[in-house]
């Protein structure tokens, strides 16, 4: 399902435990016909591979990357300190509920932003959609999908709420 | 200071207090060099001007929303509700510490992405930088901007490290 | 179960999924005979509907407001900013326990108050209570319901008392 | 500036300490020139005249309690306990930043509703609000005044962005 | 199970939900041959029937009460406003872990102190060993309980050394 | 103004830095006239000193300790682990709010109970009143003080609604 | 699985329930090779078993502690008052999601420093690498392994790296 | 002040901000006569650097590196990342009350330990004495100091004790 060439979005996680939150940025991508790749790089185990993956993104044609992490959640941020590329941050649930992955993942000191979702699920999704949006400012292709996708957001309310039965 | 024709950014804000972080914002985009907007415009006191804000963002010729509220935060949510633009939230100080307003602004369902910066000035700059890199994917200027904003970061700890006395 | 016309009370949320917690102050409401409607209704996903909703809720004779919302819950703050009539909001059981929910639902600012209640389905029925109380001020009849219905709480500890085995 | 007869709120808090944020309350119920008294009782210290004022409230006329505490803050549930008119609880700052009079506020059990404010100032002007809201449902001079306050929000903000430099 | 006449202890709890926890209170005591009696009285549903209670507690010849409940936990609050014993907190376990329900019940104001336990059974143990600690002080015979209950404690750990496998 | 022999009550505090707010409990004491000694024990400083304190502290006549502690608050249930008098916990206000005082001191395991206060002057005054409850059990003397004390509180709050300007 | 003679590390827990997490303290320390020694050690329940251990820990050739907790977890503050070796804590899930357990063990005073984990399972495991960490420092052996151990955790990721499907 | 040659351990912060709270270290380091080197290294701004200094801190003869860091503080993750020395964090207070610094630092996955001091000075000053409880390991001069200093402690409290007046 991973887009071919020209790929625009990377999602990278801290560990293969986090692909089960992290896949929904990927289906997410696909319906915006928006090509990525995926890839395991911890900030912690393989910090020599973070960094060179994050110094070589843009040169690499990649337009925007999304993290996900959990606990001490520092893989978005160390990304962010070698790219000027814009850097979505996902929280992945943890011990702590996901407030300490949420927190190492936001509070980033002046001069190195995080765009930081919500936790788990929901906030992978929202990455991809972020991405689409930032993307689409210079791709009206992207634009019109975006366009439709808010459109589809109405509407599926709008059949939920001729199903609803109380 | 605030810039001309085709403004790129709209900085808004809930409250006339919260000028104080949000200045940062502006003065961080006047280091690009990157026109903007300031306005108040409240989700819950002027909800009708908001919204219509929101609307027409992207036919006026905005590219990106920084949105900075505090307490129940929901201006950055509200605007992202109306627009396909990428909307950034900044959480402002609050009775909580800052914690209700940044659990406000980045606990977003799927569908409507909030970029979440961190709680106060930090987040107010570091939402201008992300506002950067985002209009730098498609504007080679501010690309090159952004790389010497990066090259500064560092030449300002060597410098800080040559004055460092303990 | 839904009360025909001349509805006092509108029940909305913020998805079909809250749908589980917010049946109980359709149930509650029951008991007190006050007529309801139930409605999905996003602050994210269909926000001009809601507007609209909001706006219109006191000509079309509703009395109170009742909105069940998780996360970052916008839906109570919203729909407060549009009406002069009392919002009740119920935050909804989320990722982090449902403190998101609550700090989303009750910090709003100084101009536009929503009646916070307990997180999840206990706040869901005193929402209900709550829309009595509020109803019973000028409502003979249901102010009388509310007097047994306090005096069927003192009965019902009683009888728990007789059944207690330690 | 205690308003006269056929008083129709009660402002009711823990301690004189709590005065400086719950007169603010009293002074947003004169802007609607609704009556109100102003009493200091204690669930803790004078439980006996906090149940005797609770239980009297309603045949002494009174629509509506706003009860202001902090720390374990019992005083609006307690009050709540034994009357059925509507009671607002305003939690009040505290050692550890109102989370403990928020929490000790809200989180009422099913059958006995506390409709909660934010922390602080910014709550017991909303209580004022929510009360007049309240007792606007049936008085339709109150609801005119709700309009106005409306209008003059957004004028409010209209003016602050005249005003607005940067 | 329950102690015949001359009860020394009351055990009251919010309601019969609190029951799996508190009746470890109840065989806690059981161990120090104290009498007791369990009842649920509410400080929300039936408030005169719990002020009655705590009034009367000494002269019915109680020394320590123990109270159990969660969320906006104000029984042993209440309780102590109405009383000169010595009252126990347990803060049982609710939708925000049991956070509300401790800070409600330790954050007392001064001049009325709980004696606040662990949230859980933890908590309804200790609240039993503390009543028989307090009772110990002037009861030689419940003196000597506990020294040979603080022995046990210490050779219960040599025990489980012993079978300590790795 | 420390009381003479047969000392009744050990004021225990790991800091002299603890100092302003443990003396508050001694002045509390004072009202009841009760005997007190106060000393500076830290359960990791002077360990040593601090368990033979908690070992010898029963057959030096002290009938109950009252242990103010900040941060990492050990020192209420390391004296707890040597004594089975009853050990009042006083959490004092620290980098965090006094948050991780407050879950040190109450959170104690099954087995070893700490009767925990308020964080604070609030806890320290009603730990004092705590120790008059625990020893008015087999003492009139301070039963009839207590007696008084209630009365005072209400008759406290009398004379402030007198005052009570708004 | 326990190491013979000269053992370098002990692994102490407050209760056996912990030593589902513990013990992976224990398997991380044979990876490295380390010998070590399993005990059950209350701060509360066996008070001076636990402070006779730590005052003989270093004669008997011990050269790191590592000590597990939960709720207030006094266990590695208590031995490390009676110690000049390193302690290590491992914060153990809790009721309050091992928040409690975390701060009991981290804000420790100045003078007595804990080395504190991550909350659980991850915690024991790094606590048993902190310990090689430091072994390290004087033992060639111990230092080679580390340095395997860390080209271990990138070879892992590149094998999940090829592994992954999405 | 700073030691000679042969430095045992690295001092480093994130921010020249930090050097209030980090000279702690550097003057409890001075006591023990344990030679050290302050750096600025910040793993966002000057990641490169940072990722040097790790990478080369033990052939410089480094032992210990003592990184202190406020918001997400990722400065002692990422320096753990590339070195097997122990990695001693110190959280700095920030907005979020060091809440946020805390979680950031200790909740590290497994494989890449950083040992975790209290927020702010206290962490500071235990970092410095952990780091000579680590190399006292294999220093004996050290150790020597450090049976010294805990005298010290001891007989500090003594002396508080004999001024102590209430």
């Amino acid at each position: 399902m991973m887009a071919a060439k020209k790929t625009q979005v990377a999602i990278i996680m801290g560990s293969d435990s986090d692909l089960g939150v992290m896949k929904e940025a990927a289906k997410a991508l696909d319906t915006f016909k928006i090509s990525y790749d995926v890839k395991i790089l911890s900030a912690h185990r393989s910090p020599d591979k973070t960094a060179r993956f994050a110094k070589n993104a843009k040169k690499n044609g990649i337009k925007v990357i999304i993290a996900g992490a959990g606990g001490a959640a520092h893989l978005a941020g160390v990304v962010a300190a070698h790219t000027i590329l814009p850097v979505i941050g996902v929280p992945i649930e943890s011990k702590l509920n996901g407030l300490d992955s949420l927190l190492s993942t936001v509070q980033m000191p002046a001069g190195i932003p995080v765009a930081t979702m919500a936790v788990g699920k929901a906030g992978a999704i929202n990455a991809a959609i972020l991405a689409a949006e930032i993307i689409g400012i210079c791709e009206e292709k992207i634009e019109k999908k975006l366009v439709m996708f808010k459109q589809e957001l109405v509407k599926k309310i709008d059949d939920k709420n001729k199903q609803l039965k109380i």
